[in-house]
């Protein structure tokens, strides 16, 4: 009985912990977010008591490459919100470096701005330990923030590959930032963003080459196959650092958002996000079995024989497969 | 027994193709990559019989941000490896974009000077059906040119985000090309970049900003806390349109080399990529697994339930690894 009592014990603050988080209290918030970084024991538990509030908050997904203002047209976003009296959480996703797990926190100097709002909640999220990675902790994290009543969550990601895309994806409206002279509209495409944006915000608009940006923009826009039921993105200019547009870009947002609604896309929005999070914690699940597996049919073992040439890797994955045998939840 | 005979039909139409492409014939060893890109039902096959060939070349990862001069330096290494007569296989991947499964090709113009060379093939990757994606699909198709007798594989990406990082990180030496005006070193950190280059070269060296881009990357590896018996990065100029410096960066890829066989580095390399490829190619076949779960148990009723606030994320993924019960290859 005695391994009874901490489990308990966990689920009084797991359930004290959300109740002071439905009340607002900052502290409550910032350590549920960091019990989904650190994937917490606690985590199923805090995730069970969180879902009644899930889709309770519109989710804006913010991405761009390096430079072109997301730091900047975040805060000024913020601060439209507010005026409008509206409850904001800010997630500002920094990609963990694949090799040191550590997180590069960024300038979030502007952000201070905020820091004594009670309507604003904003923190940066890293991966750290998360089962699954940001993929699986940034919608969780979105549910605490919804759990405490934001009415708008932004999430903000570096939008350079492959997994910040995912994220930017799982947002009911997406916007992609761009500035002039980083390169062709094509290095958008390149990068895949193209298909995930609603809107593009073409910032810096005051500077050379932005005109030229934009029409790329256009341009590319109108090259696809589109079916007319799709939306087609807005492209929109600002100069976020002096507030311009911004307006604007706030009246995009809420028009994507009535289109969402009256095409029911935004409920298939939110279900394509709960698969990617529920296959993202089954996937890292089946990968802590798989480092578990007995030596002979471990991964480590079957690599061996790969990089020696003595097997291919399909014949590898078969054997891999076969060994994991059944599958059991790890969490 | 009808059955029976298009399999067979198949193996030795993958044993006629595999000797034609060790023979060097081009059009055999474009086949093949093909078949890995397409994930065609003869690839475990392919893979079978391409094994022993494993590690016969020396692969060289080449990555950096739209716009550095990646196909310009590739061309360049191809002309010099050329001229010391080495046999120079090259793999431009793009990534695909996440929704369309098309590929970008870009500008491989350049590359035109080499489509005479019959020491040379220049390929352009996509994944497009590739069971795992472009990190199984990529050392499937080095494997390919191995088997042809490739002394050099060049894989060129265009490094932005994870997934390009991880294919970057699966060559035995990777050149992180950088330039002037592309942003600050941090973004390289920020991209996860710094910690992957065996080798900075700073492209376009003679432009302005070139030495603060030089200096910014030299002071950014030395914070680091670094293993003495670790290989410490270098950093190089060069303007590839030009050709200049690129004798320079082939003496620093040669000493690379060296230091990683005096280390045994390279071993641990190839094992990596190994597994990396095994475990990509299992995920794979658990993904489809998924998709044919029966009604209730899977992915699409449990997202929606989620989306729903009725059950939470874990509970769901718990669920789902029950569903699946003991794994099968469906390869």
């Amino acid at each position: 009985m005695s391994t009874a009592i901490p489990s308990l014990r966990r689920s009084r603050d797991v359930a004290l912990l959300v109740a002071k988080a439905r009340e607002g209290d900052p502290r409550a918030v910032a350590r549920l977010i960091t019990l989904v970084e650190e994937n917490d024991d606690s985590l199923p538990e805090v995730a069970a008591a969180l879902a009644p509030y899930a889709g309770q908050a519109q989710i804006i997904g913010l991405t761009g490459s390096p430079g072109v203002g997301k730091s900047t047209t975040t805060n000024e976003l913020v601060r439209a919100l507010r005026s409008a009296g509206r409850r904001v959480g800010v997630l500002a996703v920094d990609p963990s470096s694949p090799f040191t797990g550590g997180a590069i926190l960024g300038d979030r100097v502007r952000m201070q701005d905020h820091a004594t709002d009670s309507g604003v909640y904003i923190r940066s999220m890293s991966s750290r330990g998360h089962l699954g990675g940001l993929a699986a902790a940034t919608p969780q994290a979105v549910r605490v923030l919804e759990g405490a009543g934001c009415e708008v969550v932004l999430v903000e990601t570096v939008g350079v590959g492959q997994a910040e895309v995912e994220i930017a994806s799982l947002a009911d409206t997406t916007l992609v930032l761009l500035a002039p002279g980083m390169g062709d509209a094509i290095q958008a495409v390149k990068a895949g963003i193209l298909e995930v944006a609603d809107i593009f915000v073409v910032n810096k608009a005051d500077r050379d080459g932005a005109d030229a940006t934009y029409h790329d923009i256009q341009g590319m826009i109108g090259l696809g196959d589109r079916d007319p039921a799709q939306w087609r993105p807005l492209v929109l200019r600002a100069v976020a650092v002096k507030g311009e547009g911004i307006e604007s870009v706030l009246a995009a947002i809420d028009k994507h958002r009535k289109w969402l609604i009256d095409s029911d896309g935004l409920l298939v929005r939110r279900q394509a996000r709960a698969a990617a999070e529920i296959e993202a914690i089954a996937f890292a699940s089946i990968r802590d079995q798989i480092g578990s597996l007995r030596s002979g049919t471990g991964l480590a073992e079957l690599a061996e024989r790969v990089a020696a040439g003595e097997t291919d890797p399909y014949a590898a994955a078969e054997t891999l497969l076969r060994a994991l045998g059944r599958l059991t939840p790890t969490f």
